[in-house]
């Protein structure tokens, strides 16, 4: 299944598409732990609150054929959707940062299973310079472009202090990575074909506190 | 400043607005850094790449006025954005889920600096109850109704896998939980006076893969 998408132009998919994939992802493995060999989208529709037409217009993107009034066949559903949103092939990366939440993405293995391997991070620290996290190195921030050659990376992980945010990724940019995963609160400047995925926890605290606050006072 | 808003009615703020406040902060923090103590939108605006119109209209949600040509006062643009953000209050939070993610975000002391403290967290697991990480200390899942009385906490985060990720939700929902910040790929159904945030590390893993696809394939 892994190569299956090998032959085909990528197309670039609607991001709330993107977003909803991975919910009906979670719902269809659901189905299969729950005994289910077929699925439709009517069904997923009820399970998560979204429309039907929805779903199938989504899934159209997706290279998969349901059959009238069965559905979709489970495994492939899953099988594809994996491969299609990119879970199934190993993409390496580096981490900038070894701070509180730098450290915390060291720690989490489960990236692996969606497709993310973190093989080395970067810092200035002295203290963390030539250690490991999790069994992975922890370089020196002067080694990167070295280590990129040698690890062959393009994604590169932001979890820098602010105030080194756009130098590191001036930096990264610099030293060849195509895509920045930016943890940061900072808003980061790019050239057009770099990648950004921004991922705000404070932002999205942020508006849970808001919503929070909201509902205690009505 | 924590109580500058203790006598506002707290209105519900447009969630992309929520989303760049953030970027304005992280922005006037580096501005302050940087020996400034005044900064206008159009200064902020040059620096992130937002309209200028954008972000006045966004600023004029918090309590805050700028003066002609001198525009605001960083420090105090600092403060009452913090405040207004809420990372000024200690938010006291429950975590679900011991496993990979929910470790990590266990080791992320950071959230502390954004208003949010996980104070303990819940798991099944033999190996894990009764242990702490971090200074967690960390419940058999049983035990959340009791320990929410003790703590006083209103939030959870849920990072347990997909398959109890709705009987988990049900559960924290009947023990009065509020807020719940959703880590899971699953999209979980609450009843409509609780609020959901959800943060899938794994959706927007999707979207950079899809998007860094589309880049190498052009």
């Amino acid at each position: 299944m892994a190569n299956l998408l090998q032959h085909k132009e990528y197309v670039k998919v609607p991001e709330p598409t993107l977003r909803r994939l991975p919910w009906y992802l979670s719902n269809v493995k659901l189905l299969k732990q729950q005994g289910e060999s077929y699925v439709s989208s009517t069904q997923i529709s009820k399970e998560i609150n979204i429309d039907a037409s929805q779903i199938a217009k989504d899934l159209s993107f997706v290279n998969i054929s349901g059959r009238t009034r069965v559905g979709y066949e489970v495994d492939t559903l899953i099988a594809v959707l994996e491969d299609f949103l990119g879970f199934t092939r190993m993409h390496k990366a580096f981490l900038f940062g070894v701070g509180s939440l730098g450290g915390a993405l060291l720690h989490d293995s489960g990236l692996q299973h969606f497709g993310l391997e973190i093989v080395a991070a970067f810092d200035v620290n002295p203290q963390l310079v030539g250690s490991s996290l999790n069994g992975i190195p922890i370089y020196h921030t002067d080694e990167f472009e070295q280590r990129r050659a040698e690890y062959g990376v393009n994604i590169g992980v932001l979890t820098v202090p602010i105030e080194i945010a756009q130098s590191i990724t001036d930096k990264m940019v610099a030293g060849g990575i195509k895509a920045v995963w930016n943890f940061t609160p900072f808003r980061i400047r790019v050239p057009e074909h770099i990648v950004v995925q921004n991922t705000s926890l404070y932002a999205h605290l942020a508006v849970m506190f808001n919503r929070l606050n909201c509902n205690e006072t009505k």
